[in-house]
């Protein structure tokens, strides 16, 4: 008799994106006449740039020749893709990364959670509350988890709550984890942390022997000096980080599909006899079992990320972007909101007013100014209250949206 | 102290792909002059066709522009995309499966790799031996065996032989498995089941509960009349069965990456307290949360396989490939070699001569007469002996490569 993977009934209902889906699509289609501005979902509006385009298009015509057709490529990415990344995104800013520890995928989504797979399930993993959902999902499929307690939290999970009072920065956990999720520029609050915060996660893991699994999907959102973009900045993190990047908001990639995740050489993890073992090596064990590498044109139009002309352009767009995201912050504040985040990431972290219940603040939204956002307690429990708006849309409609805000109650 | 999934440990060295690209790479750097001749991962060599290309490119084309650019789509595939199979791959056969039942993906190799996660560790897996190596291998990852033993077998699967004395084909395990991996045409032995062994594994899966991962990625291959292309053909399969299919053969996508997953709504798989659960409903929350949909243009090109023109461009690249099969089948045959498989699958099975070992054999070729295939030892122990040649190379180098080999003594 075939039998299910249990931990999956442990999930609690409904993955937040797909919910905000269910109730705005029953919203359009009893409101076929409302013009619905979408704030929801962190996805990217503004087309590829006209240097990626190219590129893309051109790796589609090399498949249409034999001479210059690509089969099955290697699974960790094409070298001048890895190249690419490691000269332009870490050499450049002189950290010591090479083309060996890049290994492309087709998203941190999925790096972030099949990560999980190279791990044993003994381990203890902390993540932040509020947090993008992925990671607590995928702890719980993975079985590393007990129940869904009636607080929201699972048991076995080691939650550090990011609140006003901590400035969304997390303190160190009483309790010790030996994996530790951490997003900066934080997805949903907005938040960044700087070079002093990261120095106190790399020394806390190095003494306890942890990985810091270190998600940088927004890094290219830092306006800031003085933030890091990349965990490898603080001295010794190559030794207890894996870093996540994506191209998706970096490059307007989110349906295109590129990303890739960092493991130094240096990295290693523990068998059950104090054996280390470089956590790299199994990473390729399972990529190249798992995995058959990132469409091929797609990696051409991601390395033309990094061409002059192509770094010109996806800054463009992100200037773009963070003036939205101004725009919003002024806005919200000057309709009476508390509002955090959008100064280094594409997010606006807002307190509901008079503690209203964040899904109840949603379908306020959606109903009274047909706007579309995320409930904070979507992210978890310490995210009740909360709201998060990304900065994504066009820049009509995010004025709209503001001017609509504004003339609620 | 971060600990590793000690599973990985058990794993035999080396997937058996990157291990012969380790040897070759070797050759071919030590002997720079020589022309290799490539016939061992079955990978194809014939462009995209005219009708994908154009596709692929109007699908690129429109994510440069505002108004037709496109964010994150469902991670399921889109629905001209499921559309166009349901229709297309399916009900035009008369078989019932609806847009519903597909879920697309990037690849095969990650789709049999990744449907373990949604199913207990308690489950009997059964394999066939010689088989694909994806199977064995993420079942060991998943936790669901022990080590390797002596003989080359993992402890905890079911393997079934297949050999020349039963034609290839398993018969029923005498222990009974949860879960079923079948592959036909087969990967590597080239053959193909009938309806009636597939109505064998049908009834018996069902009087189990058990599963069927039924993997179809060669049925394009298939000539012969009267042999059924899908598991679904057959009477009751749509409550045991999951059926994987990839555009990487059937349309030269494996640099491009596309596949995808059926699943009915029929199909159930048990909790530990033996209430059926929906094993799609499974799949599409492991798919919706770790796994963010296959690039838009992407699925542009693999819907327009389905036009018309597309039907008749694969189908003409395929007769190509069958073509080369049949050379390479009388070729080898007269150099002396007892052949198998060809006929409807793009792989040739062959017996060495003088029960000289796989590797041995692969050595032999590699430095006698430059030419590369797969020994099938490194698809189970019951391929030791045997070698797999694949017909994707283009004309030119078959014909060589079939002179070189006869020229071997």
């Amino acid at each position: 008799m075939a039998l299910i993977n249990e931990n999956y009934l442990k999930l609690k209902a409904g993955y937040l994106f797909p919910e905000i889906g269910r109730r705005v699509g029953k919203f359009a289609a009893d409101n076929p006449g409302k013009k619905i501005i979408r704030m929801g979902i962190g996805d990217v509006t503004q087309p590829l740039t006209p240097t990626i385009l190219k590129a893309f298009h051109e790796g589609v015509e090399e498949m249409g020749h034999a001479v210059t057709f690509k089969g099955y490529g290697p699974e960790q990415g094409y070298e001048f893709l890895r190249k690419a990344i490691a000269e332009k995104a870490y050499q450049a800013y002189g950290v010591d990364i090479s083309a060996d520890d890049i290994i492309v995928s087709d998203g941190s989504k999925c790096d972030t959670g099949n990560i999980q797979e190279v791990f044993g399930n003994e381990n203890k993993i902390a993540i932040c509350d509020p947090v993008y959902p992925v990671y607590a999902d995928t702890t719980v499929m993975s079985g590393k988890t007990g129940d869904c307690q009636e607080n929201g939290y699972y048991k076995g999970i080691i939650y550090m709550p990011c609140t006003a009072e901590n400035g969304f920065i997390p303190e160190l956990p009483s309790e010790r984890p030996d994996l530790i999720f951490l997003c900066f520029p934080n997805n949903p609050t907005g938040t960044v942390a700087g070079r002093k915060e990261l120095e106190k996660w790399v020394k806390y893991a190095r003494e306890q022997k942890s990985i810091i699994l270190f998600d940088a999907a927004y890094e290219a959102f830092i306006t800031g000096d003085n933030i890091p973009h990349s965990i490898y900045e603080i001295e010794g993190a190559k030794e207890v980080a894996i870093e996540f990047r994506s191209f998706s908001k970096t490059a307007g990639f989110t349906g295109t599909r590129c990303a890739f995740t960092v493991i130094p050489e240096e990295l290693v993890a523990y068998d059950s006899e104090g054996n280390a073992h470089s956590v790299k090596k199994l990473w390729l064990r399972r990529h190249t079992t798992k995995f058959n590498g990132v469409s091929y044109p797609v990696q051409k139009a991601a390395a033309a990320v990094y061409s002059e002309e192509g770094q010109k352009e996806v800054k463009q767009v992100i200037r773009y972007y963070m003036e939205n995201a101004r725009i919003m912050r002024e806005s919200l504040a000057e309709a009476g909101f508390i509002v955090y985040g959008g100064e280094n990431a594409p997010y606006i972290w807002v307190k509901t007013k008079n503690n209203t219940k964040s899904w109840d603040f949603f379908d306020q939204l959606l109903t009274g100014v047909n706007v579309v956002g995320t409930p904070g307690s979507g992210f978890g429990p310490a995210g009740e209250g909360y709201f998060r708006f990304s900065a994504f849309a066009d820049r009509e409609s995010v004025l709209e949206a503001m001017v609509r805000i504004k003339t609620m109650k």
